[in-house]
């Protein structure tokens, strides 16, 4: 049963142009004018005056992550549902396992969790630790299960911290596998040190979360993991960068020609370090690392200037939400607040309103930043990130003329708290199309745990691409 | 009459990916998988292991440029033709109307020597002096001519240029109107000096042409332009941008979140200043302004980068050859040496060749370069730059697979000498489209006077164009 | 008649100690521990527990000085007493010559004005235009004359304005001279033409003055100004620097190896905006060029840290002042307001208060900007200051244990108005010692007409100063 | 008996004058015009034609240094008699406890050996490591013993590397103390590895030294030990920097406002990579970290433009000879060759011809560089520093005409190669004066083992000394 959605603007990293758009066993198979449906049954859905954008890729989400001794609050199946209807239909997670134990093991119970998604998904590799064992798992990694990124976190010191010697190993054995490392970048040492000060001096509130989380120590990390990166010719990816600092260091290793990329989230983009105190714990909502950042220092304009002159390539969401009774874990001590918050559904609508409403890029950018470059980048393009004769019918038709405002009331994630509860939005997804299939229309989600597949993903090296492929051929 | 594009992997900004292509009536009406022809004498190309480039578009050309005593080799025709041959489908030319002479006059007259091109064109249109009537002028060309872009000169004094009350007025005027402001960026007075003081000295040859114009003069006149179009919230365009400084000074512009754009053209990513000390005055072929740099003071380096890190948008020809016969108007003093040289004819096979296949950027940013970009900034897009449902048919197949070499000896300009003479290419255009009919195929240039059309062009305001159009909407 | 200080803090650019001082004949004679008088009649100054420091240079100062359409109000007898008053013994004012006039007259002109001085002078040689014979009065100026620095102003459009060309003419010669080129940097064809707007909209109270001149047209003439110099290796030095833009072009310039130097005056430091903004035309007193800056845009602090970092040399004062009256000149047009405000008397209690007793710098480096370097830049070194043997006896014995607060009631100067008014600082002169001579003791002023000396300069090339001169040699 | 040095040109790092300079009692009593002896054996040294320096400060030299499983071949005594005949009369050596041991033991142990010396010492208290003993006995070094800057080392992986926990340790603990932090700036964590790696490839010799150490380390660790001293407000000083990444971390710090500082040392200024090249392992006799740098990659100019323009403060010699036996300890592994060369001897002639005399910097720079800013930095000054009254009698009297190359046939280190061999030179000490005696007259040492005293040193504050001293009070 094919689909054909007439008259929508399309929108691509690159263009915007009406057309008529026709899919079917899960692929676009048609763009043109004055298309015709192909059967009888095909479904047609008329979006004059709406936009049709590819299917949002979220680089960076924990569906039921363990983590500092409870669970994030969304499994697979209700994370990927909010996404759905928040126009992203395919997934980047973390599989995160223990220090000392082996690479594929954890992929393994991570697979056995994902596979109640209901959209595509794969995951980044975390590399938690080093052993002899290592190098050859990375390239099992790689070579065998097609997942072609590493993680790397430079915080949460004595828990899942890589010290340099280990930052130095995962770059060396990347760089020759041709795989990504993204990384968490803040000085974990120095993190661990604030902390202990502040706890010591009775300084337990929320309130305190950003003040052992300076954005110095960002802005560090993300300078030392450059130069790892450099050391060996391997492409980093910093995740959820939030402060000028951070924006500057990629700055210099861009425009000196290193081959890196920076993420941010719309949380460092649209909220104030302000929300930390807010009364009766709700602050805690809030706590994630690293932390929102203060106004007036200049790191919102860094980051929003960022994303329009080309020096941050990627917006992800770090969806992971916990429940506010989570977060009272930490009700004694701001350090053992479970970090994290939802964010995976909120992202579109965000980025549409205050980013092209706004004036700060331009429609084609925004799918750039959402969808176009984290699939590129990951290795999911051209089957994922673009509107494509090919490539997944993963499609958002996207109504510009609504309005309305983001709210924990309303969104699908399990977690009680929207952190931008009440931020009003522009526009609104109408149609979600999944893999061919409609699964979100006008307001109503029809998703169907495990219909979602795990994505094996091909090695990129973006800039060496210069041989066309045969009429036929495999997609890269 | 429609025509097939069967198989070719087509490339955007944007994308690669393998679909048929069919046009009629000069536009793209549909890409998909497995199309048919729609009328029995539709034309078919089998483009199977080639690429489907959008026909590229060269921001920076004078044609029949009267300059310096004399008139540019190639005429409309000609110099089109050339284009065409290179995969070049549509021009932005130059309209210089003499310094105190009305810029409506200066049209007339432009229009009347463009309309021998065998492809669409249009033209920047230069301010050379400021008086009470300019303002006006410059509204009527961009509201009733469709011409919305202008051009500045900084150097050239005595003859083009303009000074900085009069860029200043250029900035005003173009930011209220919405219009871009192209910029020759060097410091007239400077060079002006310098001049005076070699050919007093004897230092007469063409040697000295790069001495009187050092990179920086051009880096001061580079941040000079960008301040003024940032006191009037203008759009700055600094074209054909050879050096470090320059570049430094469009970063800094940029990375402060000012909206301005960059040029570079092929001869100064892959000359050097050696080329002036060719014996029996052919460096006299080399003559341009700014001049072809120095190896090893970082300047092309500094190039390559910009346009892999974005901080160069745009890769132009300043196609304006002048043959050896001409060039010797100069022989005893360079400064009479008519400035300019062919490239139009050149740039894409250059530009894969050094550009991707030497994995400096990949193939969807050689088009964002050499196609888009320029279509995008000054109005053209989606009309022209990019593969898309409604655009105009220009299209380029080429084969990636054959290699050979440039020369005066095969090349379409009229010009008796390639600057890029002997430089090995990969890969070559097939077939060249132009408004859905094919003038160029396997070799042979079947282009017809006049068939060019001139291209009146929309106010672009990149940033702000969240609006999606209704269906059936003219394009912006 | 000598002079015995006894058991001051002797204070240079690199040294602070404890020591008698004797001084004769206006040289310094011996510095050490227990020196006794020479002579009978010697003065004894006893200085326990209070600094010594060399006489102040003021290296930018206007007397006397016909400006638009009036005279500033200090002429060289009270402007030089007001300075002695203050702790500045040497100045170095600006001869102008009306463009079109040889620069010898205007020299001589200047000279009958300041011979009322009270105490040693010297001037810059302002270049306002360029004909056949500039260069050679240029040689002669410093040849015969023993004036070592020009000035240009790069704003000023219309009256002593250069442009582009004559810019390059002084770098040029002056580099040949080696003469240091100062240069009031501000775009002035952009000022008059926002100028024009402002008035023609009505905008003409002196709130607008600064509207006239943003900080980006003094970054961007900085910028230009320091390419020049680099072009012919002259010796730049930018006076009265007010805002960001123009420290980071001259960072820029410092951290590439080139030879330039930075001035800025208290003014620029402790004053923003807001006055413009004072009732009843008090606004206009605060009307000088480049205009006081706004709060909140980084300017103050960029001026305070490169006076700390070094990347700035030096501090001025441009002190001009105008009274109210002649002030209201500009009543209905700002533009007409005469530029300028008294400050040679308010410099060094400015300096000592919010420089050094706020942590800003040391008191060595407010010797260094205030007094050495000065000296030192413009060829007055040794002989001006330091102290050290052979040095001009110019000494300032300052008691840091007072405290006031600035005042046009009690300051020395002509103008009716003092900027800082009400300003509290810390620390007053108690004796000034000109030439061996006490001529301000505990606030009684004992200048004498006419006492001052005209200072010939040497040329300086501080870098290659390498070789030692035998006992008795000239001062170089 | 006092000494009288007469009609020399004295050099301070702010003066030079011609003066007569009378001492006594190892103290700096008079400078004047003419001073006469003041007892009968007063000695008397003719100055005319030469310079008077002060005696220079080594800030950064090992004596007897136990490293690498040998020890420094110049003990105390050797090691201050190298530096007196070549002009250096105080050093700051170091004291380094191995990692879990006691500082104070430590430093018993450094006395022990340090009382050897022939001219006055100091030491840098290294800390290796971090217990809950180590802040309050931080507290005993500076505030009981007078020691009051600290080392840290962040490369030298398993033996006197800290880690980042220990660096934030480190520089809270100064910071409260009031000390400097200087610090051995590389990420010896990748140094390990890169060391690793090429041992294991059979890459042995010391060619692989520079590869196993590369700039990029450098660059990066500099960064973090500026920020970790950021966060607490603590006063770094990075010691050998060797390249242009590390020099513009520094330059950041600085333009930002951090109170922080930078060494470099001849040997960085003056060699290049290629001398570990010299056939039969004499290249073994240059090993030392950070390693030599390359030509061509601007690191040599960044170091003398940091020192030009400011950005640099200190030049210091890390003297640490090895004989070529030691060094054979390395023969079959790079890494296991001793670290380390002379240096103490060859400073002065060095800076004098290849700074002064090229034009880089002038007189005064290169005692600011090499004797004042080490002691105000490190606490010394200004008993040591500068010629001033009150001062110590550390003198140098040089004279500029003569030249002469340095060698290891004539230095007085126990080394028996100089990395400087064959360097031409000009100028020589003919004098040099260690508290108020004669200790090198024309080439004959005249020192006496154990003369040296050990200095305390008070803590620094730079920026806030604005409170004179009353007479008699103690030197800051």
């Amino acid at each position: 049963m094919g689909l054909l959605i007439r008259s929508g603007e399309i929108v691509t990293a690159a263009d915007r142009y009406i057309a008529d758009l026709y899919v079917d066993e899960g692929k676009v198979l048609a763009i043109g004018a004055n298309l015709e449906k192909r059967g009888a049954k095909d479904e047609v859905i008329e979006a004059s005056g709406k936009f049709v954008f590819p299917g949002l890729v979220d680089p960076h989400v924990h569906m039921a992550l363990g983590f500092m001794g409870t669970v994030s609050a969304d499994d697979f199946e209700a994370g990927t549902a909010s996404g759905v209807s928040g126009g992203t239909t395919t997934i980047v997670d973390f599989c995160i396992p223990p220090r000392g134990t082996p690479l594929l093991n954890g992929l393994e119970e991570w697979k056995a969790r994902a596979k109640r998604s209901v959209a595509d998904y794969t995951c980044h590799m975390a590399i938690t630790g080093w052993n002899d064992h290592t190098a050859e798992e990375m390239r099992r990694v790689v070579e065998d299960h097609g997942i072609t990124s590493f993680k790397v976190f430079m915080a949460y010191k004595g828990a899942i911290m890589v010290d340099d010697g280990e930052l130095y190993q995962v770059m060396k054995q990347a760089a020759k596998l041709g795989a990504v490392v993204t990384v968490h970048a803040e000085n974990g040492d120095a993190i661990a040190l604030l902390q202990q000060e502040l706890i010591a001096k009775g300084d337990t509130g929320p309130e305190y979360h950003p003040v052992s989380r300076p954005s110095s120590v960002e802005g560090e990390a993300t300078n030392r993991a450059l130069m790892m990166a450099r050391l060996h010719g391997a492409t980093a990816y910093i995740v959820h960068m939030t402060c000028r600092e951070a924006v500057e260091a990629l700055e210099r290793a861009k425009l000196s020609g290193q081959h890196c990329y920076g993420e941010t989230c719309p949380q460092y983009l649209l909220l104030d370090d302000s929300v930390f105190a807010k009364p009766d714990f709700e602050g805690a909502a809030y706590v994630m690392s690293p932390p929102i950042r203060p106004a007036h220092q200049g790191h919102h304009d860094a980051l929003w200037r960022g994303l329009a002159s080309g020096m941050l390539d990627s917006i992800g969401t770090d969806h992971c939400p916990f429940t506010i009774e989570q977060k009272r874990m930490g009700k004694d001590d701001f350090t053992k607040i479970p970090n994290g918050a939802a964010g995976i559904e909120d992202r579109l609508q965000l980025l549409y309103t205050y980013g092209v409403c706004e004036g700060r890029f331009d429609l084609q950018r925004m799918i750039a930043l959402a969808s176009t470059n984290p699939a590129r980048i990951f290795g999911l393009y051209p089957r994922k990130g673009t509107i494509a004769i090919g490539s997944d019918a993963d499609l958002v038709v996207y109504d510009p003329a609504v309005s309305g405002a983001r709210s924990a009331k309303t969104h699908h994630s399990k977690s009680d708290r929207n952190i931008f509860e009440g931020f009003k939005v522009r526009g609104a997804p109408t149609h979600v199309v999944v893999n061919g299939r409609v699964q979100y229309a006008n307001g109503a989600l029809k998703v169907e745990r495990g219909a979602g597949r795990f994505l094996t993903r091909a090695v990129t090296r973006a800039r060496s691409e210069a041989t066309p492929r045969p009429a036929g051929a495999a997609l890269p």
